[in-house]
């Protein structure tokens, strides 16, 4: 099935293929790539950037450690040229667990303060900070694309909602567990996960109730684009989607993704003016006229040399 | 098939049932409930308030006497400590034929004014009181299941429209009916239904000409999370969904109900803003600390005894 | 197919159809339409206009004369009182290739101006003018039903985005091209398409990798409501929905048209409160007493005289 | 110098004068109109409805009963086809010396509820109950006159920003009195008082350190419009003021009303979609054809007899 | 006085004078500018575009004409490269008398319509018309100064509240008219006037009361920024402020114009943003070293030759 | 004078001075704070934070480090318990001389960029980095008080506008200086001087023209707050303010300016819900019983020992 999906993805699109090994480096990471301690960062292929999230004994739960070093490792992504687009996935069984209560509840339970409103601000404070962990991946011009197996509870939903396009295997279900635990759910996912899917009366039900969704229901309410047989499959999946999209003009890639977010939070009319403020310098680059060479030469973008952005 | 559906339910969560009898004491109001002559309102469980549309013989059509009934009825159901989540449905062969022509046509038709201009000050003034019956479900901090059988016509689509989670039965239909007598629908529909659904040209194609919807492209395109052979099956399902609702945090639940509008209405960064500023108090709840605890002694969550909200 | 769908809708509907004729018309469009050289407007029914894009020798390509006749024809169908549906359709093999870029390039390559800040400005008002081209679809009070066959490529996609009800063939597909050119898409898609469809991953996926969508997928993520097997009947079943919403009080088509586009942009009570001002003028037409009494006669809605708007 | 005022005011206006009998009955209401007991409301003159703070012993201090009264009286104040405009004033030595602690001290500082979420929540229900009792002044169609002798403190301030047209005596003075007593401002001061005057600076400062201003400064920073000497003759001149308001036509006044608010919280793009809106039926009032004979017939507004809204 | 606002002008500025041929120019027009029937437009120095208002035996009331032409003229202006600033200005004995209700009364009172629905869609396009004769000056690009003298009454305030920066003579006075004719003042006064100046009461006063506002209070409360002794004084002002304004950098000043405009109408943070996306362009010009070169050779800004916009 | 406004203030306060040394400290300071070389940080008195920009021999131009070490300061100073309100002045001669573009230059005049789009690209970067640097003081908790003597120049204009409080000496003056040099003002004058001063009209004549305003009429204008004879005078009085804000509480301090910064980007019916929500924790303070005691027993809020925050 992986190779049927790359032959599809080949048959439209030409050569170019990060190939096996790539793959494989993918799934056979080692351990956290210092300084991080639950983040594991590599290079697959060329100008694509994997992060894993490196805790499989912990069921990759997000401990405290987690919420800082993901704000770090985007910050540098956001600004590293060599990087077009980023996969992220999880190492181990499942893809995260969420929040690592035993880790993180000294933080959450006992903010200190020496009344009510001082604890307030204190936690205050904290969700604005762990919310910021996810909003990185909003905030990094470069595409997300991420890759979910197994388990993806709590937490990982709010991930995955920041992500730009997201992909599953077969055995993937996804759980909003916040109110199992006598929380709204408050670093993402009430706030982006109607902006994903387009079934309210679904986005209710699992906010709600905590249920488990499966991967065949995930996909076609929209949750996620496609879903893989197993994580090879997906992984190889991933790869090729981030190689067509680190293939093309990262000038365009980027704005495009700047635009579909800006376009989210504005009405039709303002997404059109900030467009055009937007493209009035954009157009302006190397890479429509390099583009528009190769298309008429019938040459792949991926054969194309743009310079960096 | 509605034994079905509850041990499906049963095996991912647990024993609690509302039982047979309240599903049945669902089934079989006697009659409207005093004060109000159009509403039958029951608690078939714990924590649970039923409100049923209850005039069989006129097809639950909405009279002047619903308009306001719904407004003092949700009004009761948004303070009251003991209900933490609300059924809605309709007696009798249908849910509802919409709006009652013959009993409101004086209100609309008639609105009375000296000129067009008080005419339709009036008017106005009429629309924005029939807008706040359906506004009250949305204002209700309670989630509101709204179970539909047979027909669901005009005023119906606006009332379901303003619900959290809609089911349906296998024989159900919907019609956004205004424009086939001279209208824009103007209690909600045109306003919510769009952000209900996924598929904008199916929502433009059903309000702009009146066509039926069936059940199983209200499943395909998100307006009904669910669809169940018959209308026994749904009201245990909507009991089993209102149970598994109930059993949870009133303050985790309630606070995700008010937080999810809030996001449908706002940017992103806007909901995040005001999510933190809402849990920095409510994350300061005893409910966490029972629900961590009832999680790790293997408990259900309905085991967990919530205080009151 | 075509006479299974028109079928189908006649037994909802009764019995008002435009004709064979008219749709054989509509598929045989002589050429252009003085004063226009790209676009063929006719009139197939009553009330009902019909603008063909058509270039077919040159794929329905949009070059610089589109662009302008595109604006110029909606400001007329705006102000045509005896228009009140819209059906827009591709002559030829394919719905539209997109931009022309042989056509354009001086115009978006080679802007001219003194320094970079002076080519931007120059830019922005003609990338400003390329949105009016789409936008007017909008800002027109009539709906318009859009019909593609074949390919839907770029600014195609803009066009069809900026249009109330999709239709497609079974061998229709849709590409956002733009970032395979260099650019983010501006004059629309980028705007809309994430407003028309429910599934935000699949509209990033699109966008950044500039893949080929089908009808079937069109399909199941909404964008399009329905699919037919052939041109002829997609023409003969646009023009069946065309009819259904001619027959209606102008009054409410076009009033819930410019309500949905509205509600769009803005939250639900803003909606609310635009609607109810809107309606306190537009409830005291003819139309309603017309329309109600057709019903009670039991009359189609294609019966009733509706005065022009 | 209340007569210099008159005087003024009737060389440009004509001789419509609500009389010395109507200020007098305004300056000496007996006591609080049943069933209020906070609350005297009079009509010193046609169309001109007068509520006045009465509890002058407890410098009106605003207590439990003040919060409900005030919604209360101008519900029916919004809905009176008889009143045209609103006058407001404070019985007594002073207009108010805002909330009034020790009666409200249970509702604010002990609200009750088993944890602080739940204490939380109800505080959150009686915030906003509290800020509706000065949000029904800016939602009553009918403008509102204020006019302020000697203090004006807290809560005063909160509900003089409400009103439309602000006046006072010259020993007037103003008090964001709030962070005295370690709150921020609640119930509409942070909110409006920065959109009623020009200086930010100036709003900083008087709601952070909660220092006075007198009534000079409220004039030249604009807080109000204008300075009379002493009370007598301010409530001459509110009574001119709103002598001349209720002179117009209802339906112009309103409208107005409506649109300047609408306007403040809108762009003035939207503000003036909304306000074509507002017209298109509000211009087919009688009004204007009565408004223009009398122009032409050199009449003032106030003989022109408007049907009443 | 005139020569003493000259001389106070020119000691901080240096030497560049428009003369007095220029303001005499201005002063002295003799009949419309073909094809403008109510508009004289002239040149009066180097880059500046005069427009008068010029039916002075008609008081310059704004006739059909008037509305139509407005629109072409600014239009032009807004292309046209020659042009970096406007003044606008009336001629005869006052600036504008407002509306000419005796030409325009066909189209505002009797706008046809077979129904009330109808009649009332006609008037929101004739509305959103008139409108747009003032949005105009807003969308031009180029900064609009008005010198005002005389009355300003009605249409008028439209008028001046959609420019920039506003002038007048000592005898000015400026009326809010509309509630004197029956009407909530729709073209642009509701939505401007309250974010052109800083005392909310001072605006509803206006326009409850329809009262004059002297020239004394129209600089005081913010509305103009400078008053002159007379007409002439005024002119030569006027042509001052515009020749600073002309002798800087356009692209420095339109885009100024911009986003001053955008600001208005968004956040803090939105402007910015918008802001930072303009000017990554805009910075690009040759115009910043051109100023910075001139400035350090210590030459005005009116010695440097830039580049046309 | 210094002693008059310092007596003024006494009276109606009581009796709690940072007194005489305090201010001469403030005057004096040696030289910049490590790690700081543009800014020195002190304490004057008990939680005030004085920041002062420190290159008096360079007129305190804003150099590369500036930018820079503003995010820092006032990073440190969000969080620090011990500081409940800052200062800011200029060391030397005058406030600030605005940007060094000497020292920035080669930023701002060479990004670098292989095409216009990358050029573009990197200094979007730049703006918004250095729009940072005051944004940092609107996010700042803590009210922020700048006092201005001599000259503010351009990026002071940016700074002051994003305090709190203005002040200034009778010597000051005011320059929106950017348009002078080819630029429109790109870190925060156009968003915020609008909304900080009443008159659109003053706004526009500043930003169009780049002439100076001097103290008188930036205090008519509302600029300022207040204006003082001379520098020491203006340090006095700025302690005084700054003392009368420390002594508060600084959950009511610090919630009033979130609130008010809130409030001026929002609808009023926004703002409100917000406060409420805000509210419903920050009210269960003990800072409400401790100011309430303390005003019982006639006390300054200066003798009341808040918890710090």
């Amino acid at each position: 099935m992986a190779s049927l999906v790359r032959s599809t993805l080949m048959k439209n699109r030409g050569l170019w293929l990060p190939g096996f090994n790539a793959v494989r480096a993918m799934s056979a990471q080692a351990g956290p790539t210092p300084p991080f301690s639950t983040l594991s960062v590599s290079h697959p292929a060329n100008a694509i950037t994997h992060v894993e999230l490196h805790r499989p004994d912990k069921r990759n739960a997000m401990n405290r450690a987690f919420w800082s070093e993901m704000v770090e490792c985007f910050s540098q992504i956001a600004v590293d040229a060599e990087c077009r687009v980023v996969v992220v996935s999880g190492a181990g069984k499942i893809f995260t667990a969420g929040i690592d209560l035993m880790d993180m509840a000294s933080d959450v339970l006992q903010p200190g303060g020496d009344d009510t409103a001082r604890t307030s601000w204190n936690l205050r404070r904290i969700i604005t900070k762990y919310q910021e962990t996810f909003s990185v991946i909003e905030k990094c011009p470069k595409p997300v694309v991420v890759a979910v197996h197994g388990a993806c509870v709590g937490g990982g939903v709010d991930l995955i909602t920041a992500c730009d396009i997201r992909l599953c295997t077969q055995d993937a279900w996804f759980q909003v567990k916040e109110v199992d635990i006598g929380l709204a759910a408050d670093v993402g996912t009430l706030q982006r996960l109607p902006k994903v899917i387009g079934s309210r009366s679904l986005v209710n039900e699992l906010a709600l109730t905590a249920r488990k969704m499966y991967s065949d229901e995930a996909k076609s309410c929209g949750l996620v684009s496609r879903v893989f047989p197993d994580k090879e499959a997906m992984m190889a999946g991933a790869l090729e989607l981030a190689g067509e999209i680190a293939a093309r003009s990262p000038v365009a890639v980027q704005g495009t993704k700047i635009n579909l977010i800006y376009s989210r939070d504005h009405s039709v009319a303002e997404g059109l003016d900030y467009m055009a403020t937007w493209n009035m310098s954009m157009l302006q680059t190397q890479d429509v006229m390099k583009s528009a060479q190769a298309a008429m030469e019938k040459k792949s973008p991926k054969e194309v040399p743009f310079s960096k952005l």
